[in-house]
């Protein structure tokens, strides 16, 4: 079981095999069984099906590759929206604005979306999440007709892999475990470390060969704006709003 | 495998028996190769030991129960910390404070979290996520010396189960999934019969019976104002700041 998490790589590119529903509500089910905040399962999934929409969120996500060939095209939502149809039962409406709620969802969805992939990675499928769903969160839930205080967390992909990225080597743990307290000090020799690690992996990798470490690529990706927008978007939705 | 993750239910009580650091890292390790957003990994462990601070920790988290009786205290914490320190080793900052930067650390930690849950029941332990830690997010913060770009976003308790819950029934496929377009027109029905099972589980589970259905126990918990400091916490600790 541990062998089967530590070979996890994204798999963008699919064979044109389907996967039935059966065999898919399958794999929801189980996913189902993570733990949920006070039990609120506050997630939903579209899956796409209609080839316009599946072309449309392809284009807006900017992961053609990934959503051309895979047997599911899938997009996890953060969703308080069912749980005000639950309260709405008893008189009742939701608090969906509090920052504590918009937590409650997002991990939620998190760890379901993170069962799944166990769940389609034991039955030998390849899954790749698509963060590219949030370069355009707007016009993607106006696609798949998304309703107030339900988002698009991420995509995924999920098919019988037709090619698998090499296994990224990931931070050593004494680098995200901490013993009582938090302790900085010891970063910086270890990512330089590390950094001579993901050099070597990135040189000697037999697709999209680079020279780059990981502190490099990281103080790129991190010191850019990206996205800015996402917060009016997620106070569009009635996400994150001061009450 | 579908079975082991349908058979998850939360731990309460455990056996007096360690968990070796050897055994703990390893599954560490295997968590670790969850997916992550551009690969960052957002994300610490803070593994609570000394035994004045566990007991800190376990009241300021209202979970006594669990924290006194298992084999590792843990608090799983979003972080962009580490990796401002990767963007300094080449003379720049990272945006920390950006929505989006916000969702790349919550939902990194809450995936390696529930590849870590996986990993661990899979060897036969028991779990429970502790979102009790976000009752006292800052007095945790200064107990475990957090800075700032480092928020306990859950605790967990693992060990070797003394007993365990019965596994509650999730929400029917059909409540969370979708199919192009988000229908809610499906709820009412859908949630009306799902509380008449969860009525019957309730009435007939072994531990803490009661006669409740689900959304009832969703509205109220979803209608009153909890954990209301939460934007300003996050905010005080560099998060979703506009920029």
């Amino acid at each position: 079981m541990l062998d089967l998490l530590t070979s996890h790589a994204s798999v963008r590119k699919y064979k044109d095999e389907p996967i039935s529903d059966e065999t898919f509500h399958k794999m929801l089910h189980a996913a189902q069984h993570a733990a949920s905040s006070n039990f609120a399962q506050a997630y939903s999934v579209i899956q796409v099906k209609d080839p316009v929409k599946r072309d449309k969120l392809a284009e807006l996500s900017k992961n053609r590759k990934q959503y051309d060939s895979a047997a599911l095209a899938l997009v996890f939502c953060a969703d308080l929206r069912r749980l005000g149809h639950a309260a709405a039962l008893h008189g009742k409406k939701i608090l969906g604005g509090t920052a504590e709620n918009f937590l409650v969802a997002v991990i939620d969805t998190a760890l379901f979306a993170q069962n799944f992939v166990v769940a389609a990675e034991s039955r030998g499928y390849g899954i790749c999440y698509i963060g590219g769903v949030r370069n355009n969160p707007e016009p993607i839930s106006e696609l798949l007709e998304l309703p107030d205080l339900v988002i698009p967390l991420f995509g995924m992909t999920v098919g019988v892999p037709a090619e698998k990225n090499e296994v990224k080597p990931r931070l050593p743990i004494e680098a995200i475990l901490h013993e009582d307290t938090y302790d900085e000090n010891k970063y910086d020799k270890i990512l330089k470390e590390y950094d001579s690690v993901m050099e070597e992996y990135y040189r000697n990798r037999s697709a999209n060969s680079k020279s780059n470490g990981w502190t490099d690529v990281m103080a790129a990706f991190l010191s850019e704006p990206r996205r800015t927008f996402m917060l009016d978007f997620l106070q569009s939705k009635g996400f994150l709003k001061i009450e």
